[in-house]
């Protein structure tokens, strides 16, 4: 049986009946990351041993009788800027390969070892997390299993490749200007970038705090709901985290009936889309019944102001080691943060002062729409190393443009599910379901009507 | 009768058993404003009419038996940079002096307003709150009634000159570095600035958007409770705000007969004091039975990364203006905002950075003190004009200078009331009072003891 063709629910259920063991499980999985990563290079590290041990544990557990969470026996794995407790948080760079090994897992982690989740691995992404390709000039690229010559998307392109591979079930990413989003498009998956401020962050590496987000990425909807449930919870420990209350997701799917109102971002989000991405768009547009097109004048501003929050937060947060060890930064990355760092400090405080304007202007689209949808990225995936894209007789560079449709909406904090869908190439652009603030119910339900519709891409094994 | 002389509970007696009308009290104090304000200026807009149908309105109520709030009849004054419907909000500068009228009266207003409080009018201040002394470049200095040869300290100055020279009861001020501390310091009266996000700053022209403060000035401790009850409650339009629960604490004061476990603040609370102030917060120290000496080893750091953040916040608030009209700045603020737009962007983001660590620093000597003390100026009020203080054997720049024991505190947010003391030449220093977060009942409380004791300074008319 190829596992990998199996829903979370389906594989857990395997193993609540006994057909099979979490150390069946993860030495299927350990095996094939054995064999897929040399060349996919999508785990940077693989915890073997504490994943057979978990395992084993999980085993006897059940033998006993004992009750585990709904992801027992779930092999998965994370981008490399979560704490996992006794290895090293690279966050993608060089410059962090000495640290101390954590002390504890990151917060999201800890949830997911109570749900009986099983840990592979930490994975590939750009340096800092800042980029869009997860070609990291020190770990390597990170490649596309819908076409290994193609980059797998960043800055979470390990989250998003060894998903897309079967290697796992699921994955965590990170999202600050399109991290989970970028990749997910790219590599044909589902993922969910919930609402600022929803989920601890504590444990993981920081980017841009004003800005990141963490969220998972799966290859079903029902997966990443799953997942999602698990995640939620009230965490003192994160200042960041608001006091939203939970609201488990994953028993809704399918139970609305409503119709979902819809429009379509025009403007900036069709002006900087290809007829590929265009086209997907209109499928899923055609999917949802939107028969309206609504346009974000500022969207453009949006993207320069997130820009800007990126590069000074971004850039202050390494002030020290830019100053200490200048020549150990990625090369992509050092003079955007140093730049960033002698920013004029009113640029950063106009941009968040221009982000409440601008969350007044998007908030009020919501009165009229449960939903809008827009590409995730400009394109499908481009081959590793290409330096430019071609939009609409515009030509781009790849790194800073592949984000350029998401960032305007992680700027406002709002949730987005990316559904990816099959492009006439053969490659895959995702659609972004956007809602209001914590209605996350409504963009995995979105997603999940494509899914169940055929709209989205199906990965077989 | 000297009405100053009361108390504002009795003086609402007086009202509530028929003994005077609001309409006589509104008189008196317009008279007595109008008399002393020419020389003082503490008043740059009195709102006689607005005063006088308030009154007319009030004792109408009374003699139809209707209820009235705590402090009818009680006239008040407030900062200049408070909206008050129909009147300019000049925030102390020249620049707003043609903009609209306020629509409405700001938040902290319209809760006075519901407990019968009469408005007389709006206080001098330094230009956008940007300053130490109240030596207003266009509206002239606010002399203090100590001595009218003298600084009223600032940017509150108006606020506490007006409850120094008994035209008032109380009044309401802001702070931002000190600007309720360091006037009610010098003009000798009590100033509560409560914890930073507890009071609605809803309507007041904002200077430092992540230090602002509002509080009230008085002469007497139970009055400054009895406002500070009456400008509490949750106001869902301030994003500022705290959700901490409101907690009456007039009722409280005398009430408590355990002992407070209270610090000096040494090191650089001491090294920048001269001796009155090291002699006021001895005596301060002696009748609070304080024995031990506490030292934030981070003080002058703290105080830096205030100075950083007033400076690139408040700078950038005033971005366009400073492009479009630099010619009508303040010429003592253009060229330090003009500075502050112009830091490198990592300086404020750090020094926020560093404004976690130095509250850790100060909250764990809450755990076994209830309260810490420290001058809250380095000096007496120096005269006006007077460009440099002598402590300790440094010269230092006045305008800067009168902050720097104020600055440390506000930073972190903690609640502090400034009870006066008189000084060996006559003069008046006041002694910080500075409890943990939300604790402003602790503060109320030291204040009152040392009332009580006849500790404070005691103002006679």
């Amino acid at each position: 049986m190829n596992l990998a063709s199996l829903t979370i629910k389906a594989l857990h259920q395997h193993w609540v009946s006994n057909q099979l063991s979490a150390v069946d499980i993860t030495e299927y999985y350990l095996s094939a990351i054995g064999a897929a990563n040399p060349e996919l290079n999508a785990w940077t590290t693989i915890t073997a041993s504490r994943a057979r041990q978990n395992a084993e544990k999980l085993d006897k557990q059940r033998d006993a009788g004992n009750l585990c969470g709904p992801l027992a026996a779930i092999p998965y794995a994370v981008k490399n800027l979560f704490d996992v407790k006794d290895e090293v948080t690279l966050a993608g760079a060089e410059l962090f390969s000495q640290r101390q090994a954590a002390l504890e897992d990151a917060w999201a982690i800890q949830q997911l070892n109570r749900s009986g989740a099983i840990l592979t691995g930490m994975l590939n992404m750009d340096a800092y997390a800042y980029g869009f390709t997860t070609e990291n000039s020190h770990y390597g690229a990170c490649r596309n299993p819908l076409d290994m010559t193609r980059i797998a998307g960043g800055s979470s392109g390990g989250s998003a490749a060894a998903v897309a591979a079967g290697l796992t079930h699921f994955s965590l990413g990170t999202d600050t200007n399109g991290s989970i989003r970028v990749p997910a498009s790219l590599c044909g998956v589902f993922g969910l970038k919930p609402t600022f401020g929803r989920l601890s962050r504590r444990g993981s590496h920081p980017f841009v705090a004003s800005l990141d987000h963490i969220g998972p990425l799966a290859r079903h909807v029902e997966d990443l709901a799953v997942v999602y449930d698990q995640l939620q919870g009230h965490d003192p420990g994160d200042r960041f985290q608001s006091d939203h209350p939970v609201n488990p997701v994953s028993a809704q799917l399918g139970q609305q009936k409503k119709t979902l109102r819809v429009a379509v971002l025009g403007g900036y989000f069709t002006q900087w889309a290809d007829d590929h991405a265009r086209a997907v768009t209109e499928k899923v547009a055609r999917a949802l019944g939107a028969d309206h097109e609504v346009e974000l004048v500022d969207a453009e501003l949006a993207r320069s102001a997130a820009f800007l929050l990126t590069a000074s937060e971004g850039g202050s947060h390494y002030l020290n080691a830019l100053r200490d060890m200048p020549e150990r930064f990625e090369a992509n990355s050092r003079e955007r943060l140093l730049a960033g760092c002698m920013l004029p400090a009113s640029w950063p405080m106009q941009a968040q002062r221009f982000r409440e304007h601008f969350t007044r202007q998007i908030l009020a689209h919501f009165e009229k729409f449960d939903l809008l949808i827009a590409p995730a990225t400009p394109c499908a995936a481009t081959v590793i190393g290409q330096q430019s894209i071609e939009i609409q007789g515009n030509s781009l560079p790849t790194k800073a443009s592949m984000g350029m449709l998401a960032q305007p909406l992680s700027f406002v904090g709002l949730p987005v599910c990316t559904a990816p869908v099959r492009t006439d190439n053969g490659l895959s652009i995702g659609v972004q379901l956007i809602a209001a603030p914590y209605q996350e119910a409504t963009t995995l339900e979105a997603a999940w009507r494509l899914e169940q519709n055929n709209v989205t891409l199906k990965q077989t094994f």
